[in-house]
């Protein structure tokens, strides 16, 4: 690789101890749980081991992970399947979800539900006083994610949940992001149901899982076999969803270290940035609790343009797209004017960060900076 | 290996060289094609290229694949997004369906649709004027396999879809289990959305295709951003599809001439186990046109005793199971009795099944048919 990789919230490669626990499942182990014979017992077996794997990251039993093809079908059967149960409502999603969030409450909407959008603060956080305040008693369901992709900021996940609670509403959590950057439970988290995607820590990309807490009522979005708890038919992916449970394990493993490291590195881009551009760069949402590899950062000029002249680097930039794509609707919802949003990037940094790395991606940008002010 | 693996309806290992055409995908070329950087270049490109490959599979343009997790997502996205465009209306149903269109199709049902099943005759196809029988001027969807998985049967999907399309009706096909055993071409099934599924032809497990019909409108099943033409949403399964694409032109290459050799070699097992089980195996559904590698053998005795005996094959046999699993059921509509269906068990081969393999597994059946009357 010639460039630097500072895209991990996007995806991230697949790490080598999850390649090698695939590997035996693609032509040799390769038949499916359910076969009629004993040679497919291992793979059952080593099946239920990855998913155990999962719940060890989540926190919880392995007999509350449905296993999926990503985050996007884990958002949709925990939107759709708990809407699925009543004709219509009203449901609370914060300004900040993703698409796949966003989207499939947007479908609900076209079937007549009404839907609030809990707004985020200009520090990148949705308050639960927010979302307390916007609760029917209709409210069918909250969706607040764990922590933003966009600004790294971590929402009041646990806080909202209780106040959920004590009302019998369900929440759901898009904790996609958080997986592998700090430590997670849903135990604290006490959302309903909590989406994880593989490729985001490390696993393969077309793998996900939904945590189901033990006795929540969900309805499938897709039908077929009696298969994942009855929430997930079709046949398994199972080379996909035990890379996911090694990618699980690595996660639990390395997480809290990495964490460490990542915000040492994040601090050092943010001062060798700040040290060398003028007018000084802006760090967005820096006083809230937020993942430690994330800083999305203003600068002094059109970021789009530096980043296009800083071309070994990998980052991120808000995109002139309609629908506004999930950047710009993060900016514009902690209140950024489109001027200020077009001079954003953000990195998001990952286990394999190195120092010299970070120096040079503050380096490359900075230079870029000096080129495009000429 | 110590086993015969004769169930390669079930599922089929990877290829070798699909295999290798997935392995830069995994940690060196991980980007997803939508990052904002030029090297994330080569992915999209080697995903167009995946797409092209199952386009020529299919015998189609590439604009009209969409990349899904498998066969049953693919079949639910015909299905429900078809349908979706309606508020009520009238689905046929083909009583040899796999659950993933049964089962969809049962959702609408319960959402007050009116669903006929269309009945398979004792040769195990479902004639197209049974088809023509049950069309109704509110009926919205026929839905016609192109080859049964159990009784190996190819159903006139043509026919049905000239007729169907005489009358405006759309008709989707799934036709997982065409794509390696048969050449297929899109251009003769007439059909306007037609399911793949890669694991199915030595392609990964948790990748599949559903072919759209040009021009043909469809609504999504989830959401999420704008991927896949609009129709599937979710971080692009980058290795999964590029395996699908590389399975596809394997197969291109690979399947006339496998199904020669597959046929011949299914005659051998007949004509071998016949010689030695007497009273003498019913091949079933024999005078119906066929995929290449299926046989279902109705056996003198219990079969599911018999294969357990017989423990290093692997093949299918019906289970006793509620809902009925996929065997009993297709046995059911072809008009089995249960114990005739008790009887029944499935081989199906695959490209690297050898004469040795073929050879002794008749001779394990035999053996075990001899220990069990015993």
């Amino acid at each position: 690789m010639h460039y630097v990789y500072l895209d991990f919230n996007s995806t991230s490669p697949l790490a080598p101890s999850v390649h090698e626990a695939m590997e035996p499942f693609w032509a040799e182990h390769f038949m499916l749980p359910g076969q009629n014979h004993a040679g497919c017992q291992g793979v059952a077996e080593a099946l239920e081991r990855a998913r155990e794997g999962v719940a060890e990251l989540v926190g919880c039993e392995a007999f509350e992970i449905v296993f999926t093809s990503g985050g996007t079908e884990a958002n949709n059967l925990a939107v759709l399947g708990v809407t699925n149960r009543s004709a219509s409502g009203h449901v609370i999603v914060s300004a900040l979800e993703h698409e796949s969030v966003c989207n499939a409450v947007g479908s609900l909407e076209r079937r007549g539900w009404r839907v609030d959008v809990a707004r985020a603060g200009s520090d990148g956080v949705v308050e639960a006083t927010e979302i307390e305040r916007l609760l029917r008693d209709d409210t069918r369901l909250v969706c607040l994610q764990a922590a933003n992709p966009i600004l790294g900021t971590i929402q009041p996940v646990r806080e909202v949940a209780d106040i959920c609670h004590a009302r019998q509403i369900p929440i759901h959590c898009d904790a996609v992001q958080l997986f592998g950057k700090l430590p997670v439970d849903v135990g604290l988290l006490r959302a309903d149901t909590v989406s994880v995607s593989g490729h985001k820590f490390y696993g393969p990309k077309g793998a996900g899982a939904l945590f189901v807490r033990r006795g929540f009522s969900l309805s499938p979005v897709m039908y077929g076999e009696i298969r994942e708890m009855g929430l997930r038919p079709g046949s398994e992916n199972v080379t996909g969803w035990i890379g996911l449970g090694a990618a699980s394990r690595l996660a639990g493993r390395c997480a809290a270290e990495a964490a460490e490291r990542m915000s040492e590195l994040r601090a050092r881009f943010v001062q060798r940035l700040c040290e060398q551009i003028s007018p000084q760069p802006t760090i967005l949402c820096e006083a809230a609790e937020r993942l430690p590899n994330t800083a999305t950062i203003e600068l002094p000029g059109d970021a789009a343009r530096i980043a296009r002249v800083a071309r070994h680097l990998v980052l991120a930039t808000p995109r002139t797209a309609k629908p506004a794509d999930e950047m710009t609707r993060c900016l514009q919802a902690i209140g950024l004017s489109p001027q200020r949003i077009g001079r954003c990037f953000r990195i998001s940094l990952g286990w394999t960060t190195s120092q010299e790395q970070i120096d040079r991606a503050a380096d490359l940008l900075a230079e870029a900076w000096d080129t495009c002010r000429a």
